[in-house]
């Protein structure tokens, strides 16, 4: 049996979203700038899908949604925008952001820091939450820009948004949002919540991977990342990718409607997948499981090394991880655990199960059966972990 | 009858590229960088898809080639990165660039033109090539770097590629160029012409859209544009767009494969369709034969506007072009007619007629007749164009 519980690195592309994609390569092939038929005859999929990211975020007329390759292209285009359209010739020089954001937010601040910019990493509470006590005492008049994710990738921790948005409008200061892990995971209202830039991602919803957006809310002024010609109103340039606008579009559509399938049935099977994993012995849950997307898990077990867990769980044909994909190559210790102040030998023990719509119930007990196993078996051989034969008894 | 001869805009996904592509949406979707097989079982495929770029551009093993989403982002990336890497701190302060480089070229040097870097914009000659002494007289100790394109995406005309890398290497100045519309129609041979930066993308050779990618010499060192995780070591972050990169190196092998096709049987109905047309009166082509691509005529047909001309041809089913797509939305003259000095009236008039490998003699001569009943039909009514009955035997 192959199960897949690394939704929150990438998803399937839904069939339904693959089948609305597929005239757009071979058939229907045309630039959509083009002034022919070949050109127009995407137009009215593209309006269609424009229709679809507008209605699953909620999102006015009057506000802009551009696309973009990945949501990786959105936040390096927000912060090196607003570097250059508010702090370079401006009064203001600090941006605000979480410790545990994703590294396409926590490199590229990194990186503006080169640049003179002051940037505050807000530190996370035991949940991998910031207090919003700690954001307010952060703001200066020089605060150009809060950029916090609507929920972590790893815990699935969802951040106090709707707070948050309250605190920088208050302070008319411009909030920008990382939300590639709550887009078609919860419902994201952005005529109810009050956020200038929102960045997402299609292939965490089912779409394709390659395609992405940002909405800019009262399409407000915002330096293009990428210049050249007039695509998408001169905002981002670069030949529209008609088949992956089409299948993002579709995808955020879908994603939408099984929201309450993701709160009620996928919650169902992730809640269940957790009290097994909680039967065992000294391993800790990140966060409540109303506070978390419904779909995410992050484990730490003691005395088991994340890699070495992956492996066994790989070996049964599972997939998870130890974290972010994006920074899995390294084999670092999981990132939002150090931040949350886990002990050095428990934040190598972290293991992320994150399902999906298509998970199912066969799948999650087979995974439990081998999550046992692996417990057992890696227990019995760890160098950190107190061996004894009857190790389910056994207390620390 | 349809009949697509917009090529230089964009192109068909060649069914092969396309079935090489279809496993990874949704049978094969994991995340490359994720450590299990759902992630891992994509890697042949990349490596080979690397492999095919490599080889399709002999490039070295020594030398980068980094994944973009498109060759507007290759562009974007390498201006802007050297702005940061040499002109913001150091003591260069020039670009050197030419008046008819796609807009995303001339966009971003307009852009970094407002940062305070000096851009020179060569002329082009008649034939809408620059001369390399204008180059050699344009480079002073400031320069840091020439970004000239390979060939014209409007008139075809291929650059003196092998010239000017000599002339930036004799000067010890970073040269970068615009190879979208040579790379898979011309040999571009990376061991043979020294070039720093190379953009090319997979839409312009039976590629898919939204993947493109940026060669590197010597792996040198370019701040990256999109910062974030270890995607692509550190250079270019974002979740790999695995059925794209696929495409990508499926279609460029297949590309260079067909180079003698498109020298030879490309050409030849490209010359068919271009002694039919100047068997017109009052019409030129920009540029002789065996300077261009082999697939591209850029025609001006007097006292017809482009635009008018297109609506006959569309009509009839044939798309075709009055220039770049990527400026085609606000109906102005062409820019390349205008840089080579054409009248104003004349640059109104420009019509792009670009084949492929998929062109037919059946295409080219369904096109022919159309055209001739288009030039008649257009030329009765205009207003610039003196009618005469007999029009064929006038001369103004």
């Amino acid at each position: 049996m192959r199960v897949y519980l690394d939704n929150n690195a990438t998803t399937m592309v839904d069939p339904k979203v693959f089948a609305k994609m597929e005239p757009y390569f071979v058939e229907m092939y045309g630039n959509p700038n083009s002034l022919h038929e070949f050109g127009s005859e995407s137009h009215p999929a593209l309006r269609r899908a424009m229709d679809q990211l507008y209605a699953g975020l909620n999102a006015s007329d009057k506000d802009d949604i551009v696309i973009t390759s990945c949501a990786t292209e959105s936040n390096n285009w927000v912060l090196k925008s607003i570097y250059n359209d508010y702090i370079l010739n401006g009064e203001k020089d600090h941006i605000i952001t979480s410790e545990v954001e994703h590294p396409a937010i926590i490199s590229t601040c990194k990186f503006l820091e080169t640049l003179g910019v002051k940037v505050t990493y807000l530190p996370v509470n035991e949940k991998g939450v910031i207090e919003v006590e700690s954001l307010k005492k952060s703001i200066t008049e020089k605060t150009a820009l809060v950029t916090i994710m609507w929920a972590n990738n790893e815990t699935g921790m969802i951040f106090p948004i709707e707070e948050i948005s309250n605190i920088c409008k208050e302070n008319n200061i411009l909030f920008h949002s990382d939300a590639v892990q709550a887009v078609g995971k919860i419902p994201v209202d952005l005529q109810k919540i009050d956020i200038d830039f929102l960045s997402f991602s299609a292939h965490k919803f089912h779409g394709p991977k390659g395609v992405g957006g940002l909405y800019i809310k009262n399409s407000q002024p915002l330096t293009p990342l990428f210049h050249g010609g007039e695509h998408m109103g001169g905002r981002r340039s670069g030949t529209l990718n008609v088949a992956g606008i089409v299948g993002m579009g579709e995808a955020l559509d879908i994603a939408v409607q099984n929201l309450d399938f993701e709160k009620n049935s996928v919650r169902k099977l992730r809640d269940k997948l957790e009290d097994e994993v909680l039967k065992l012995d000294d391993v800790f849950v990140v966060g409540t499981r109303d506070e978390r997307t419904p779909n995410t898990i992050l484990v730490s077990v003691k005395g088991i090394e994340g890699e070495a867990m992956l492996w066994d769980l790989n070996k049964n044909g599972i997939a998870a991880s130890t974290g972010s994909a994006c920074a899995s190559e390294d084999l670092e210790s999981n990132p939002v655990m150090e931040a949350i102040g886990a002990e050095a030998d428990l934040a190598h023990t972290a293991l992320r199960l994150s399902l999906s719509r298509f998970t199912t119930q066969e799948e999650i007990d087979y995974t439990v059966s081998i999550l046992n196993d692996a417990v057992k078996r890696l227990r019995a051989i760890s160098s950190t972990y107190s061996y004894a034969p009857d190790w389910h008894d056994s207390k620390l």
